[in-house]
């Protein structure tokens, strides 16, 4: 017979560190837990939910849809087309908008696209017409399947990657890539932005399509897995994927027929764009948890999106509902001259790729881009671990060399998140708050803690009313 | 006044490790300090060269003039044009070498190489013809300013990259990457591997010399800096170095006028071989290395190149001697049914990255080649961080995210190799023992032990022929 007191015994020491630190002075063995007590206000909706007799296998089937799909790259093609958007529709990031609360590059963009789509000749004429809400809508670009990162605006014209599941012929959407500094994404207008955007809808898009169509079905997924092997973390480092696609788009794009002169002005333009391929990644992760959408029970976010103004997430087990609050503003680095009094809150439809557990969760995958943000090394890897508390598992498609190929941490879910109040970490670039600035920097950021206890409450509801219901 | 006795005292232990097990159990406060003794009968040319007066200055001046060199890509043109090679002469790898004493895939590699000149129609005709000696010479690739990955073998009719020194105009070739499996540098010479070889001749080459006369030179070892910071180490791993010069050339290479399904079938041959850069970072290396040699007094390698036979190795400080011992057989993964006992020993001029402070020296910045050579990823951290302690600086240009961004280890010191035992480490792959095979496996290998005690002895006898002269 053994005793429990055969071990020899010690201390295990939650929250504050003043009580290990006695404990310490007194040379006393202490094991030292990183915890932190819930969300204010949670406890009764945290008791709710975890027993929710679905929780458990709505969970694990959210996690299953979500990491059995593989998107493959099919298509480019007009928005008009693909999107059937009409003139006057436009689509932005984030949950849902209108003019009156849009932040200074959330207008920007709207204005640049304006003019681009002809709706009138100087963007700045533009405000009138959002202004007056006639013959203009605005609608998130999550309610027809696509994704855009910063300002996230889509016009009619642009043309769009067509990410598609070969299980089920899903199909998601994202525009192309302008590059960085002054581009429309970011809030810019000027000329040389408009005169860009056409050319991408005249040349890039035409000839991405011809590539595209010339050649086998690209496995997105697959190429967001090596990437996480070469450095990137598919969010503020798209290097290695934008060379993957450019390398498997490249004997096609030759034998497209177009004019020699503009294929070689596509190869320097997407060699010249290290995020070239963000613009896929996202796509592609929003194909992947769109597939664990709509199971009840399910607390595992599926969206996370910012308007330039709220941030706002959607869980599996809440439909199609956003809980927002206010977008927070980012810290990091910051481009020449600018500073935090320059930056607009937090931006985008991008921080789909944390939502997939890539980006910020997968730092450690990408130290070059560490000091980018304002980090270090071992800041990265502690980011990677952290994110394992507030996720449902991991996923190994997407491994994390540097720490033993673990998977990258997938699938947050909202009980974890208010249980630890860890919060989701997020790569980011940063828009001036000025319409027509463009960047001004790239830094770390974190939703807003309130939108998790309200997913929470709206869990709690819903297995409440399923209780009196059964 | 402090004494040194008022602070605590302890045992600082190196060597065999019983004494330190002993101490601790004893429970005595020991410092363990993994020192081996010097190579057995190197003491006194040790000494001799420790002594010698140019030693430290030399030393300086070689990693310095090293690491001062960056190399441009500037041309691709064939082997009898920019190195003047005749029908007949055929470069190899490593130390000079004789039919007699090759191994069985440099002389496959040398059947093809006939064959592919025309000498003979049948490759394993050419068998009596080297035997002979007449009318055929071979000679190390070194000797030509050049270097050649396994066999190495160089034809006049082959094209060569050709990398420069902008600064004085010395350039430095390498032949162009086969691809893997059956290929020519393995020691293969069947019909499909000669019909590649004529297709690199007339269309590959050609583009590749329209592509890059038409383009900017390219700077290889800046590459090289990024390819470190995406999972490359340049000598089993090339894909983001491969993915990024083909980035560099696309637009030359679409503009050159080529028959657009040749410019498209090179654009798939490069995007389908993630080993093409391999032959860029080579003579980069070499360009770089070249630099120190010929520095009296440095006890710097400048070369570490296997002809399959025997491992040479060149120091700054003894001209251009080789000091040459058995190849070894390297430990690691073999494809398919293969086993060791398919296997050649160790064989190319690739050892020239590993020289230069990559491959092998920065394992680390490749975790995923890691378990390719039949590692983990700790002895990956842990053999960049040793071979710290046999080189005389660090790079810093090629810098190592994952241990802080750490320079390479860069100039190995022979003095320091024969002081700790300690081996540079080499990632290499593995060709088949009999000639025709191709590649049976990769691994990781070592330099014969006694070639530094050789190179030692030789600088040892010059520090003491210029005393003696003094």
């Amino acid at each position: 017979m053994t005793s429990t007191f055969d071990a020899s015994s010690g201390v295990v020491s939650t929250g504050v560190s003043i009580f290990a630190d006695a404990l310490d002075h007194q040379a006393v063995d202490v094991t030292r837990v990183d915890w932190r007590p819930p969300m204010a206000g949670t406890e009764a909706d945290l008791a709710t939910v975890a027993m929710d007799p679905l929780r458990v296998e709505a969970n694990e089937k959210a996690l299953a849809a979500y990491l059995g799909v593989q998107g493959n790259l099919v298509d480019v093609a007009p928005a008009s087309e693909v999107l059937g958007l009409q003139k006057g529709e436009f689509l932005h990031a984030g949950p849902p908008l209108s003019w009156e609360n849009a932040s200074g590059p959330m207008r920007g963009a709207l204005l640049g696209a304006a003019a681009l789509e002809g709706l009138v000749e100087d963007p700045e004429d533009a405000e009138a017409l959002f202004a007056s809400g006639s013959n203009v809508t605005l609608e998130p670009c999550h309610h027809r399947s696509a994704v855009g990162p910063m300002a996230g605006v889509v016009s009619p014209s642009m043309w769009m990657w067509v990410i598609e599941d070969p299980t089920d012929g899903r199909r998601t959407y994202c525009s192309l890539n302008e590059g960085l500094g002054k581009v429309l994404r970011y809030g810019a207008y000027a000329p040389e932005v408009l005169e860009r955007l056409r050319w991408m809808s005249e040349v890039l898009g035409p000839a991405l399509a011809a590539a595209t169509r010339g050649s086998e079905p690209i496995n997105v997924t697959s190429i967001l897995g090596q990437m996480l092997q070469m450095g990137d973390e598919a969010h503020n480092r798209n290097r290695a994927g934008t060379l993957m696609v450019l390398r498997d788009l490249a004997p096609a794009l030759v034998q497209s027929g177009l004019d020699s002169a503009d294929v070689a002005r596509v190869f320097s333009f997407i060699g010249g764009n290290d995020h070239f391929f963000l613009n896929l990644a996202m796509p592609a992760c929003k194909l992947a948890l769109d597939a664990a959408r709509n199971i009840e029970g399910s607390t595992m976010v599926v969206a996370m999106a910012r308007n330039g103004t709220e941030f706002g997430i959607q869980t599996a087990g809440t439909g199609d509902e956003w809980f927002t609050g206010p977008a927070q503003i980012a810290e990091g680095l910051f481009l020449g001259d600018y500073g935090p009094e320059d930056a607009n809150p937090d931006i985008g439809d991008s921080a789909i790729t944390e939502t997939a557990g890539i980006g910020g969760f997968a730092m450690a995958t990408a130290p070059a881009i560490v000091r980018f943000v304002g980090g270090t090394v071992p800041d990265a890897l502690a980011t990677t671990r952290r994110m394992n508390e507030i996720t449902l598992g991991s996923n190994d498609r997407w491994s994390i060399p540097v720490l033993d190929f673990m998977g990258a941490p997938t699938g947050i879910d909202v009980t974890k998140v208010c249980r630890t109040s860890i919060l989701p970490q997020i790569n980011t670039g940063m828009a001036g708050a000025v319409a027509g600035t463009g960047q001004v920097g790239a830094g770390l950021v974190t939703p807003p803690a309130n939108i998790f206890p309200k997913a929470l409450a709206a869990l709690a509801q819903r297995t409440r009313d399923r209780g009196r219901a059964g």
